[in-house]
């Protein structure tokens, strides 16, 4: 098994591409027929929203699988729908994973010693059932918000570690009111700035031979000027940049997030590409091929950066 | 339907009871008479582990729901079980508010804008299920981690507005490495201090009859000091008391929550009553006895901080 940061990496560089395609199944966008068809079968039940979901999820990994190195479900738009909401979750990193996707969990779980062990082990570990070790979600990677500290954060770094998996800390989000917390002075710094010194220290050990941990850090594209101080205080991070597309983002905006040659950072777009349908006005059964249209797009806008 | 922040402060003064009890169901240390009925009918499934939590869930609130008015699930106990713990979070939600218990989901959730209300939705509110609004888990509060600003907090405030719910934001979590954050110096308060500011805005319009928010805080018990300047910050605020018993806090720390009438705190133990049968030697048979003992003794030590 290979290293986080450097799979990820392998994986950008192999496609020329570093793009997430953000899976946020907000069943009121997606097609009428697959919810048609999930109500005949289940009614207008939790089981039906699940069914969709899993059908519409299954035909965006197949369109963009060989384009995309990974893909970034919100388990928010899972949780929404109860337990079968999660195992739609369960389904949908299965699947993009047998596709050879990488999968981000975004989940944004944080807490203390023994229950962030358990987050750890749900997410990215093996979960002690009855005395033996068992893989829950089993995504590659999930997102974790850091204001609990060290104690939040190890028992992720030791499953990362353990099961050559990674994670994401917030440490620039890409909302407007970001800078409510994110932004107050610190000493000399801001605490995003703070943070990311934080976040380096906790990635240190697990630098693998791209020179990139697998601790990396979500850092928003809607801050270009702070993103360009982010990278200098985390050379050794890959960055998870939302805020592309849909939050007002432009490839101009993310380019501090790179390194100089182009590495270190890989940009999420969700709506953008998944529900690309409605905004190109195309037909709903054409939802998969809009949403490889997208991220083709996508990835030649980006592509740019660096010519 | 009342107020979130009145009826909890209602249902502590009829029992005169701050306590709420955990209920983090650690499948190890769940008596083996209950997990091997739960296996000898799924086998060593996450079935087995579910049912196993449900059955001993229920045990404990049959044995405290006349003592002790709310119960506080750590969902990562039970997301490590995937969807099949999800159900059983669902069903010891359902068990515990129809012993009239109010139940306060321990999720730290946290989110931005669309995403964030799906957060609320499954948590406290309805989700948009082909249409139709419908209840998820239905707590009757969640907490919530501030670290994305207002932006990540006004989709649950919209949800406690209209539902009558409830959230507890993290403020000065009870963990060592807290300080690392929340004790940072931010002008000429600290973090926490400064966050105590916002969730008492954040708060300000959903104060009720009794002069509480459905906005509370979390507040260590680990930290007296800072929980005095806190009280003073937040006088409108329930705080949410972790980090008594097992983490170190006693009834003389956590006093500085409480406001000089007794009134405004409500503290948590979790391993220290479910598991109190281990600590006092008690067959496995009497866990939940067991519990109602612990549960009746922290309440008198609590009971003595006001005489």
């Amino acid at each position: 098994m290979l290293h986080f940061g450097d799979l990820l990496t392998e994986k950008i560089e192999k496609m020329n591409n570093p793009t997430v395609v953000g899976l946020d199944p907000r069943l009121a966008q997606i097609p009428v027929f697959i919810k048609n068809k999930a109500i005949k079968k289940y009614g207008e039940s939790f089981e039906a929203a699940a069914e969709a979901i899993i059908e519409f999820n299954k035909g965006i990994i197949d369109a963009v699988a060989d384009i995309v190195p990974a893909t970034k479900p919100q388990i928010a738009f899972y949780e929404c729908f109860g337990h079968a909401g999660i195992r739609a979750y369960e389904e949908t990193i299965t699947y993009a994973q047998k596709k050879e996707m990488l999968v981000i969990g975004d989940a944004k779980r944080n807490d203390i010693g023994s229950t962030a062990a358990a987050y750890a082990e749900a997410h990215l570990g093996m979960t002690d059932l009855f005395g033996k070790p068992t893989p829950v979600f089993n995504a590659d990677a999930v997102t974790v918000t850091p204001y609990l500290g060290t104690d939040g954060i190890v028992p992720f770094t030791k499953v990362c570690g353990e099961q050559h998996k990674g994670i994401f800390i917030l440490v620039r989000t890409s909302n407007p009111s970001s800078d409510e917390i994110q932004g107050q002075p610190v000493g000399d710094q801001l605490m995003d700035e703070y943070i990311a010194t934080l976040v380096e220290g906790w990635g240190r050990d697990l630098i693998g031979k791209s020179g990139f941990s697998s601790v990396g850090a979500v850092v928003g594209a809607t801050y270009p000027e702070e993103a360009k101080l982010l990278r200098n205080l985390m050379p050794n991070q890959i960055f998870l940049v939302p805020g592309f597309g849909a939050q007002g983002g432009t490839a101009e905006d993310v380019k501090p997030c790179f390194h100089k040659n182009g590495s270190g950072s890989i940009v999420n777009s969700s709506r953008g590409i998944i529900f690309a349908y409605q905004k190109a006005g195309k037909p709903e059964e054409a939802y998969a091929e809009a949403a490889r249209e997208a991220a083709m797009k996508m990835k030649e806008e980006l592509g740019k950066m660096f010519k």
